[in-house]
């Protein structure tokens, strides 16, 4: 099978919507719904084991996962947080271990503890990881907008443009939903813009701003856990509880993926 | 706090609801919805680490998942399949280990591989984890109509009578819906009966017929992958994409709970 890149992926004239996993049941259900690439989502990988998200919980779990995510007929990219290390080199490492069991991206933040860090020290780590693994399409997280500190267009293209002269490859400004806003920064940047899905914007009209790329973040995630409370809750309240893929039908699915490993 | 044990939550009066978790997260929201108890569903922990149900894929996953549920407000039962093992002794080894970690019950089941065992099998695994952990609430699965083998009124009340003999104190039939046949299993057994929730009887008519335990099952998991597909395929179809409950919200709910474990 001729498969894009998850490079070009980024430039079919329509926005890739990236659906974003938490485990390899997550991660396999939107494969079998014909999504060319998945994400991770810290936040959804860190509250699954019971802990909140930013505060490193997710390395281990994420490290866990990626292997099995990988083996599926999709591109993945890793939501690592900011890398797990303050130390570029450190960083670089973690992302050369993701890069050895397939990933073909990752996401690197300028923050820590939902505060912004000096963009420095994000330039430092992406200069690295590229010298490092160079293949890997690194998407450098501007977090201005989304912590709402020095929140302007102008101090997000400082940063988008710091990113890209250490080498970056995207440019994703989570938050991000004022529709002018967008198309400055999507204009302002060499870089494909990434945000996160909002409901004021269909993904069509963020590709005529100029985005490249919609991540779903922690919302499949919510949606997920809100679903499971809703579904018993129903069935406590004598309700008529929804359909959902039958127990026969996963397990179908399970057991084909189970097999796929000793092909 | 006073709260009813898990014994006392089958003799309410209207059947006990439970919802089963597979995750941290899972178990989280359950408990944060006011449901006094919560399973465990080897289904949603093995599919969630991409493997099928009933292969004992869900021993390791299930013993880890475990020591975070119960520091819940809420009593936890466990389903562990067929006790992961052929050895009663071993079964009752690994039940000790889970009621040291505050389990209040376990499901153990009468088949293997998606066929019925010979109920001996299973009286002898019942009667090793009484005498081991007599205050753990044991629900005897009975399989006949599950996996479609023996699939009469007569032999699921045999086997009910078997595990009851041997001290179990449930007995539990998934696939059991016909109104009749209901009836006929809860007058013909001394135990509270649990079946899975279906949508073809809510849980008050459920009650009316006697049944003691609705078990969602692997329902609120396959409705969670459902919903995470769902929502990212809104998105990229530029469909609005449905409310959840708010990353800030989610995020407050695991710091409480990550404080928890420091009061």
């Amino acid at each position: 099978m001729t498969m894009a890149t998850f490079q070009e992926l980024h430039y079919t004239g329509y926005p890739l919507v990236l659906p974003n996993a938490w485990d390899v049941g997550s991660g396999l259900a939107f494969a079998e719904a014909g999504f060319p690439a998945v994400g991770t989502t810290s936040f959804g990988i860190s509250a699954s084991a019971g802990m909140p998200d930013g505060g490193g919980y997710s390395k281990a779990a994420t490290a866990a996962l990626l292997p099995q995510l990988c083996r599926l007929p999709v591109h993945v990219t890793a939501d690592i947080e900011d890398g797990y290390s303050d130390d570029s080199a450190e960083v670089a490492d973690y992302v050369a271990q993701l890069a050895a069991i397939g990933v073909a991206g990752v996401n690197l933040e300028d923050s820590k503890d939902g505060h912004l860090v000096d963009p420095s020290v994000l330039a430092a780590k992406i200069a690295a990881v590229k010298r490092r693994c160079p293949e890997v399409f690194i998407n450098a997280r501007v977090d201005n907008i989304w912590f709402k500190e020095q929140a302007t267009v102008e101090a997000v293209l400082h940063r988008a443009g710091v990113y890209a002269d250490a080498g970056a490859d995207g440019t994703f400004v989570p938050g991000l939903v004022d529709p002018s806003d967008i198309r400055t920064i999507a204009a302002g940047t060499a870089l494909p813009v990434n945000v996160l899905a909002h409901p004021s914007l269909t993904v069509a009209e963020l590709g005529e701003l100029g985005v490249r790329r919609v991540s779903s973040g922690s919302l499949p995630y919510r949606a997920s856990v809100d679903a499971a409370v809703n579904v018993v809750s129903a069935l406590r309240e004598g309700k008529q509880t929804p359909a959902a893929t039958s127990y026969w039908e996963m397990q179908s699915r399970l057991e084909a993926f189970r097999d796929s490993s000793n092909a």
